[in-house]
């Protein structure tokens, strides 16, 4: 067996001994007799399994007393309609700041259910930054201010959390949740699809303030409405049991790692690597505001873009995979996510390095 | 390692050779060096994975060319509200069936979008049986006829295909799909959740006739929008990838098995070794008619309540889990769905013998 180094935007590279740990356990977990798959999730092996995932996130991350954890289904884009249908019911209107692909989805969601204003948006520049704070017009009776934290096409992140002036702010942290400490007291809902962090797809995850509970739409299916949710621990419907496990191996280790400080430090590093080399190359390009770069998907361009293709059969060849960048951007992106090692990126830069040589 | 007999009503018990196989494959799937859960979705691995698993399900099914399979997310609960959000809207109207607590469920779900006309109810005698064809008051101008064809929890089940005289049938199979051959030609739409007969937890399959597309309500999630997936393989967004693979997996293991014909024999086997049992018992009672029992789900009351903590202990004792019945009905439930292997339900009949002779 030789693992690849997979640059995937998500799903995406799992931390090996997470792997190791679910083959081990796939035929009877912890002596029960049953593969997790096959537990019933109102029976106490399960309970336990789902109690320490939520234990773990609510200590990773800091979350405080007043907010739920909720393991969902349907991803970040279900979640783009589950939010307002859940939020928007108190006064009708909600902000969405836009910053790429993904921010337009979630409010082209929105509007199924209310008013939804643009209160910025970085599109007249091709999504390559963060509108700047005082350039956003808020409303004050918004129920809520949407922004996506981490836009993996593009490749921009937020390096600040906005200040809203008591209209809750609601994250879209599906890319770059866990990847870094966040001060969720700052935030009333943070959700994230599982599957570049935390784990298998399937599973979404909603950290949620006590008080934006309770203002469904009539129209909110049971299985989404927060509140049902929060009141039935999560099970109201049959949770994505084996993905929450995974999710739960992944939370141990990264606690293990040493929390999110420690995981912080080494996606700087990694992220660092590859900007360095991308800042002084004649031959690739990064074109994200310096101060808005994502740390956990950097798209580039070849400077030749008849060479895209050549690039990525090299890469392949060298155990790299995934590179090619989303349709709507073109080029290449490296995904670099909490379980990509260092010598993943070392090996991707030290090939560019070759490329650039014998093409540039 | 010592595996129980798990008699879960779901998630369930899963074929071991299926779980053998999850696990050796768990960090390099047939030599591309991921796991299935680290592949992009829409990588040519688990594209492949995927497709197999659509036309495994396609075979075994006899699912003719004019209908579409899904792969999504939610669960039955949450497909309770999708199916009328996507169907209701053609007229506004749809019939229910309601033979137990999921139907039940599934028609005060369907009130949130439209009018709702219960065409048929065995509430009357507490759900033990299925009302006959002749009693249902069908309206030719609902947009569906909706039936639940297994109910786990009082153990009723559809043993004939219902007549809805053009008006499209809908089922809800998630708890005997893959049991028994069926003639999909005369359903409009089938759900199910993946958790009893086809994998684990947190998929949900749906098979679709054509012409039953594009008739969403504006306000439907575009997640959930089944012209959407439909349009997009299922992959509008991203799918629970592992949860298909391992679908995948277990339907190759019924192919291999001999398909839906030789799995009903086995199942009709294992129900009718409990059923014979329950029937010349006097201690031991199974209250459903007897042209409507479940061959899925077999519930059963104890003589004397007070014994039954003593009943379920030693079922403990002797490695079978999860027989107590559910908190609606009470009593036990021996859920027997395609995975359960006929020594299972040997020990359990066994077992019971010895607590009648004990306690009767």
């Amino acid at each position: 067996m030789s693992r690849v180094f997979n640059f995937s935007a998500g799903p995406a590279v799992l931390p090996e001994p997470v792997l190791r740990r679910a083959a081990a356990e796939m035929l009877d977990w912890n002596g029960s007799g049953m593969s997790v798959m096959e537990m019933s999730h109102r029976g106490k092996e399960f309970i336990a399994i789902h109690a320490e995932a939520e234990a773990l996130l609510r200590e990773l991350l800091g979350i405080p007393g007043n907010y739920k954890v909720l393991f969902m289904q349907g991803g970040a884009i279900g979640e783009n309609a589950i939010v307002p249908m859940n939020l928007i019911g108190r006064t009708g209107r909600a902000d969405y700041v836009s910053t790429g692909d993904w921010s337009e989805r979630s409010l082209a969601e929105a509007r199924k259910f209310g008013t939804v204003n643009v209160a910025a948006t970085s599109q007249d520049t091709n999504f390559t930054r963060i509108p700047a704070r005082d350039t956003w017009r808020l409303d004050p009776g918004a129920a809520y201010v949407h922004v996506c934290s981490n836009e993996t096409i593009r490749g921009v992140q937020y390096h600040w959390t906005p200040d809203t002036a008591g209209v809750p702010l609601v994250a879209d942290m599906s890319s770059d949740i866990l990847s870094r400490p966040i001060d969720v007291s700052r935030y009333g809902l943070i959700y994230a699809g599982a599957q570049k962090n935390m784990g298998p797809s399937g599973l979404t995850v909603v950290i949620v303030r006590d008080d934006l509970l309770g203002h469904a739409l009539p129209i909110t299916p049971s299985a989404f409405d927060y509140r049902l949710q929060a009141e039935h621990d999560s099970m109201y419907n049959t949770p994505p049991t084996y993905a929450i496990y995974v999710a739960g191996l992944v939370l141990r280790h990264v606690k293990d790692l040493g929390g999110l400080p420690a995981v912080e430090q080494h996606n700087r590093a990694k992220a660092k690597l590859l900007y360095d080399f991308l800042d002084q190359s004649r031959f690739f390009r990064n074109e994200v505001a310096l101060q808005d770069r994502s740390l956990m998907n950097i798209p580039f361009h070849l400077k030749d873009t008849a060479l895209d293709a050549a690039f990525l059969k090299g890469a392949q060849d060298r155990g790299m995979v995934q590179l090619k960048g989303h349709r709507i951007s073109g080029g290449m992106r490296a995904s670099i996510y909490n379980a990509m090692p260092i010598e993943g990126v070392q090996a991707l830069v030290k090939y560019m390095q070759e490329f650039e040589r014998e093409h540039g």
